[in-house]
């Protein structure tokens, strides 16, 4: 399973692309930052997030795009930001026909070290670590785009384990 | 002047065309919802929206698009929806070189009734008045569009001259 993970900001939007399969080590085929700049104006800052998001889908051709799941109760300044940057990720995605899987922060962080209350150096250290890197990926959005798409690729199995329960139990039902 | 006025929202996006300049009649060119389904994934639902989008912008080619800048201290069970839809029809402007306009609900309702606390009753029986309609567009949220674009082209001209002000006032300052 090859996943894009994006953090999303209008000021710096986290990309990272994971491959592998839950069990098995993972391999990172590249991170980034889509940066745009904050005096632009916000509809040309969308248009270059939009920019970048497709370029990484051109390259890496991901068969899921993981999205951080915004929150209202986050910071009240940045919000809007970071909401407008995820439905352009989500837009680009879904235009093409990639599914969107969304996670929340605290379930990313729960992933990759253990613990949903954990920092951002210990997601940067593990990040490092699963993905046998040289050094934390920097800065902080690239290392969270690929906490995202690690996070993905260890809950997706359970999910579709989910997902088969339930749809067994509904066709069990409708042969009842 | 031409505009496109978006009341953004994923279950109901109001759009709405108006023609005029400030202090003469206006006239309405075009007015509807673009609707999109609550079960369906988010990504689509951001994907029928651009494609409503796009289409009101084909059909319409307005010179300056008018969105309302959504907070996010409003209800916060919409407010990131909304968000997602204000970004997608910023986006459709932006991409074509078309600039986008922000106005708060207040300044809107401010616009057409005197009152930034009209309720929507009010706003959509001034919209019904001011473009010589027949009876209120519905839903809301249409009538909302075509306030957005009539407080657009009213607020427009005391803009301009406010920028004009600034860029004299900037190159006297550099002349001196």
């Amino acid at each position: 399973m090859r996943v894009l993970g994006v953090d999303p900001g209008l000021t710096r939007c986290g990309v990272g692309v994971v491959e592998g399969v839950a069990g098995r080590p993972l391999t990172m085929l590249g991170v980034g930052v889509v940066r745009t700049p904050a005096d632009a104006e916000l509809g040309d800052r969308l248009v270059a997030v939009e920019r970048g998001i497709e370029e990484w889908l051109d390259t890496h051709r991901p068969e899921i795009v993981a999205v951080e799941r915004v929150f209202s109760q986050h910071n009240v300044s940045t919000v809007m930001g970071t909401a407008q940057a995820s439905a352009v990720a989500m837009l680009c995605a879904a235009r093409r026909g990639i599914p969107v899987a969304l996670h929340t922060p605290s379930e990313v962080k729960a992933a990759v070290t253990g613990s949903g209350r954990a920092d951002k150096a210990q997601v940067g250290a593990m990040v490092t670590r699963l993905l046998r890197l040289a050094e934390p990926p920097k800065p902080a959005d690239a290392a969270d785009a690929l906490a995202l798409a690690i996070c993905h690729i260890w809950r997706a199995p359970a999910q579709n384990r989910l997902q088969q329960a339930v749809a067994q139990h509904a066709s069990k039902g409708r042969t009842r």
